[in-house]
């Protein structure tokens, strides 16, 4: 799949004229055109997809009318690539590797990159910018000169970009591209958040809301740490099917309860509450449930879920002091993209981790808008994207 | 101290004529009078209180007009005591025991009780009452047959109280009775935050709101656990003086930054935050402050302080998801008071718990209100009141 170092190198240097799926107007369809792809800067690689899948964060940020929605932007930022060639300044990728982007970036140097307890980059901070990580600016030009926005330093609806070093992690090449995409955001966020974040125990109850890609992706981080009752709450009950392929052993409708709030609901059925409860559907009421229903005494209630800007959470002052429960946020599943990924792609390896299930279509890059009307409907629980069919 | 067995079981099974210091009004000194203290019930002990001290929520609770404040009451539940008769199917106490009452049951056989993760049993839930633990009644009167309402399960300010058995932790009789009472609570309460809840890694910098005996007892376990950076926060700058006695190592008036939020300053003055942040004070801004300037990454955030009935807490959506913090309660320290406080006696006996400096002030049974003025007056850590002098 993987081209050879010659044949790359020999754009290395220049900017390369590429197609990409262009995004002009919040929540239209993206348009194919042909754009400039400059070359990377220091300590920057530009590498060539090979395939990418579709994020909910994408289409979020698709449909935003306002800041931090900005347009003309090339979206994507779950991909796997080669490296077409690097800039000044890198030492550890070098042209034709296997890599992964990753949005979070890991600078593998500041105090909190070489602290096991922290993924949060202090040297760069985690925002949603329109531009490259380091100098605000961007890398992508239409052949009429106009500036393209980037999007959570990716920008993998390309057939090529370029990304800061400290938003890449190697991958080995045995993993197929169309499953080394899923390492990029949703999966690793879902089986981190459960593996990592949570750590959750054998013989364990957890409750999942939301049964898109990262709570399915919870389900089976929490399938392989030992849990034993895996209760997923949605308000699509065609999730219940999808659910139990990814070891959900009970389905909540929560629409099916008007006169109970859901927490009630998961207490019964628990007898006093889950161990863990995620969140991952980006509503602050909901992270209000799933704090009300993880078990007093020693329940943790993990956010995963995006809520808008400014939203805010709100709990009882008693029940915090007073219940033995824990709030965790989890970025990222917790994991640090550079030492844990490569842990994940050897439990896949090993067939601990399963990600075919994960994968429900396949388009190639001119059906792009395909990816985005299946996510739309809740029909998909990742589309890959071929850049090259 | 004690008395021997075949003294105290002349008064097993008959009511007990004793002095209690009884609160007939709502923040009005508390009176002197003779009570009746009933026999203990099935699963009660009665005890003879050596000694008492006086903690913050007897006085926020003296201080209320509304329920959960009831009157005429008896106060207390800081105390150490000798098990004077056993009520029935007592097994583990027998008469001449010495003890410390401890407000939160301990069951030992639920399934919170028999648990390593949890100190919240949950066959008797904690809850502000006024009566016994097991059958919501008193075992006061006054002599004219007026019933008086408990205090935390334990009531204390009385020569002689009723406790549940699990209110009751067995304690080494080496211990000498005026340090003994002040593992029943807000020393337990904050050593245990650092040491159990919060379990604070040597090097740590802490950061504690408010340095009123809870908060100095987290600044104790802190020091044990090894942290490095101490930084006590207050309105009152006579807390500095006493905080360094505790191993703060930096005192903060935060009465003196009016034109930025103390979060700010802590964040200055850490280099980006804490890694530990308790509030001691039971107020949500300032809960929200130590959120704001606990460290991204790992930073915990840990609740002590009791605020008023109904107080919310509220955290802004996108900082509890992407800032890795931990937000946690932290209900007696997280202790386990029938396993736990034996092992902090333990550290206390081998010179490692410093307990003498807490101990501010002692008066005789008659001067309690003293205690009461001391502690309003922000001018005593714990005063010990004993019952015989």
């Amino acid at each position: 799949m993987a081209s050879t170092q010659t044949e790359l190198s020999k754009t290395a240097g220049k900017p390369i004229h590429c197609r990409a799926a262009v995004a002009r107007k919040p929540g239209e369809p993206l348009v194919i055109e042909e754009v400039i792809v400059a070359p990377p800067k220091a300590r920057e690689v530009r590498l060539k997809i090979i395939c990418t899948s579709l994020c909910h964060s994408d289409v979020t940020f698709w449909k935003l009318k306002e800041f931090p929605g900005c347009f003309p932007r090339i979206f994507g930022h779950e991909a796997f690539g080669v490296v077409e060639s690097v800039g000044e300044d890198v030492r550890d990728l070098n042209e034709g590797d296997s890599v992964v982007p990753i949005f979070l970036p890991d600078c593998t140097d500041c105090l909190d990159c070489t602290s096991k307890k922290s993924n949060n980059c202090s040297k760069f901070q985690f925002k949603v910018s329109p531009w490259m990580l380091r100098d605000d600016t961007s890398r992508f030009t239409t052949i009429d000169g106009e500036t393209l926005y980037h999007f959570l330093f990716i920008s993998s609806f390309s057939e090529y970009t370029v990304v800061d070093i400290a938003n890449v992690t190697k991958i080995d090449p045995c993993v197929p591209p169309n499953r080394a995409c899923l390492f990029s955001c949703g999966v690793s966020t879902g089986v981190g958040a459960a593996l990592k974040t949570a750590n959750v125990e054998p013989g364990s109850t957890v409750v999942i809301f939301g049964l898109g890609a990262i709570g399915l992706a919870v389900a089976e981080g929490a399938r392989i740490c030992g849990a034993t009752r895996i209760i997923g709450v949605d308000i699509n009950s065609d999730k219940l099917e999808i659910g139990r392929q990814f070891g959900v052993t009970d389905f909540v409708n929560s629409n099916s309860y008007e006169d109970k709030p859901i927490s009630q609901v998961i207490n019964e059925m628990t007898n006093g509450g889950a161990d863990y409860c995620f969140e991952c559907v980006g509503l602050g009421t909901l992270v209000q449930e799933a704090y009300a229903c993880c078990r007093k005494g020693w329940g943790k209630t993990i956010v995963l879920g995006v809520d808008k800007p400014g939203a805010e959470l709100t709990f009882k002052s008693f029940d915090v002091l007073h219940s033995g429960k824990t709030l965790m946020g989890s970025l990222f599943g917790g994991l640090k993209p550079k030492s844990d990924i490569p842990l994940l792609v050897k439990c896949y390896l090993d067939k601990v981790l399963q990600l075919d299930k994960f994968v429900t279509h396949e388009v190639s890059f001119q059906d792009i808008n395909k990816a985005f009307d299946l996510l739309v409907q809740g029909k998909s629980v990742r589309c890959v994207i071929w850049m090259d069919k």
